[in-house]
């Protein structure tokens, strides 16, 4: 598959453009030179299809153009999601992604960020659940979903909100009596507030409303035993169920029709996150959705933001409500 | 989150194993040493939990211990998985990984390769569409799904097996009179491979079928079309249909359901790919199963190999039948 084994270089580009070399490599690094010589420099870039060599003006600039991300995996469809877009908003900017896929392994993630010291990566975007990761003063990191202290920017989506709007969505359904079911890491982060989103939006809309919370690694069958302690007469006493993730919406709906019970007609159904099949098919239930694209743009401006003295500590996006099915049709 | 702002060095170790600075370096680089010393180096390294400086030594010995891997998106469940492997098969051998979502756009996809030649990667992983990628003969290649030159690897499923294994399986579960649905990329490619294994699974198993090919692009609704011409009395003259992916599949599900066909009682559906919900739940359809873990693996040996003067040109990993609801059920 070879075609064509030239690579132009910066004498090729003097050549073509009839400067001399000094004057494409001020052009090339942003340094001033008169504007008809920019511009037969830049034409002749073009031209020959020059490529700069950002790795060595990174080392010049003691810098490598390479951002790390730290993310459990890219299995599960949310993390999937955020990879594809940190890693576009990072080509975008000219910089390369090196991809950590944790496992939640805490020695792993440290290891990697101790491999990224070295590397002279110039920041880390990291997805963590380990509370004594530890971080060098001396790299920039961007935290997604848990704050990891008043210097390290964290970028989330507004969970709050999004309880709140799953509340407010149930409401307008004509839901009277919901549940909040809940599994998952009890670190503080910022999907907990997922919770009291919901309770504050239950309150204002006068829901009667109860929560089963489970601890991570508790069996899934508890939310089972849960629902089925609150059948009454082969009917569930619930109306309106608010998921904490799409991934417990999908198991509810699948104990659901084991317990007989119609999704929306008897009960409805929320979810949070916005996953999709196939990635871009079907909503696997009706759904908070995060702005996945705009967390990552985020993350990625302030990693890369520089002469900034004040970081914002904590940014949350906005999210939406998504119908996938498992609430009342749209009108 | 500063715990600790101390790395150790080289120094730091032949300090705390009472040795030459240069018996450490010995060790490091995997010169030989006495047996003695190297467990007094090896012991102090763990000790003081010294990170080997991988980058410099890549520098020295003119490798930097990182791999490129060029895929279209990480929002495809299929490529997602690929990601996560080879992430993972990287990372186990102590290779970091530049992720380079390419988008199916050719122009990118050379940049990147360009790029990464600049940069020196040790090598690059590839699944790509584009038929006039030009790579470098010095960069060790691996491609994923499509052959690329004879000194290239190609590292795919056997996707002729599993086209056969389709027929088979439909023929095993009582189909008489079966269909084979493709859409997708005119490319010469690994994939295009499971039309002639199903044909070739359909005449040795006696099964009448019929082939439904669209070119890339060509509107979903040709197929629905296409399905409609072979309801005679409100019922599918086909009993079986074999879709050429997951993705696929889960549309024509669709179209069955809107003409009242009900799967699997009137018409089994089996799929390629083994897309699951969520990364780890249900299979979307009853489907074969590409071993991406594997694809994974040998992909990165093959790129890693080190003083090996024949390459395999084309590697077919075994792939395997799953349940996924479409077929009838396994007794």
């Amino acid at each position: 598959m070879k075609k064509d084994n030239y690579t132009p270089t910066m004498k090729d580009v003097a050549r073509e453009a009839g400067v001399a070399l000094g004057t494409v490599s001020k052009v090339v690094n942003g340094l001033p030179v008169g504007e008809a010589y920019k511009i037969r420099v830049e034409n002749a870039i073009e031209k020959l299809n020059y490529q700069v060599n950002s790795y060595a003006q990174g080392l010049k600039a003691n810098k490598t153009y390479t951002a790390a991300l730290l993310i459990p995996n890219t299995l599960h469809p949310f993390y999937a999601s955020l990879v594809y877009y940190i890693n576009q908003a990072l080509l975008k900017r000219k910089y390369r992604m090196l991809l950590c896929a944790t496992d939640f392994d805490s020695k792993q993630e440290q290891e990697y960020i101790t491999m990224a010291q070295q590397n002279k990566v110039d920041g880390i975007i990291g997805l963590t659940y380990n509370p004594n990761l530890i971080i060098e003063e001396n790299i920039p990191f961007v935290a997604i979903d848990r704050s990891m202290g008043p210097n390290i920017p964290c970028v989330a989506s507004d969970n709050f909100a999004g309880g709140q709007l799953a509340a407010e969505k149930l409401a307008d359904f004509g839901c009277k009596n919901v549940a909040f079911l809940r599994t998952g890491s009890s670190l503080s982060n910022e999907p907990n507030k997922r919770k009291a989103g919901f309770e504050n939006g239950c309150l204002s809309r006068g829901l009667s409303y109860e929560m089963k919370i489970l601890d991570d690694g508790a069996p899934y069958e508890e939310f089972e035993i849960f629902l089925k302690e609150h059948i009454r007469n082969g009917k569930l006493t619930f109306d309106g169920i608010f998921c904490v993730t799409d991934g417990l919406a999908y198991s509810v709906l699948k104990t659901l029709r084991k317990l007989g019970q119609n999704v929306p007609e008897d009960v409805q159904v929320i979810g949070f996150d916005g996953i999709r099949i196939l990635g871009n098919a079907d909503y696997i239930c009706s759904t908070i959705v995060q702005p996945t694209a705009e967390i990552a743009e985020m993350s990625v401006e302030l990693l890369l933001q520089e002469n900034i003295s004040v970081r914002p500590p904590l940014v949350c996006l906005p999210v939406t409500y998504a119908y996938g099915g498992t609430t009342m049709e749209p009108s």
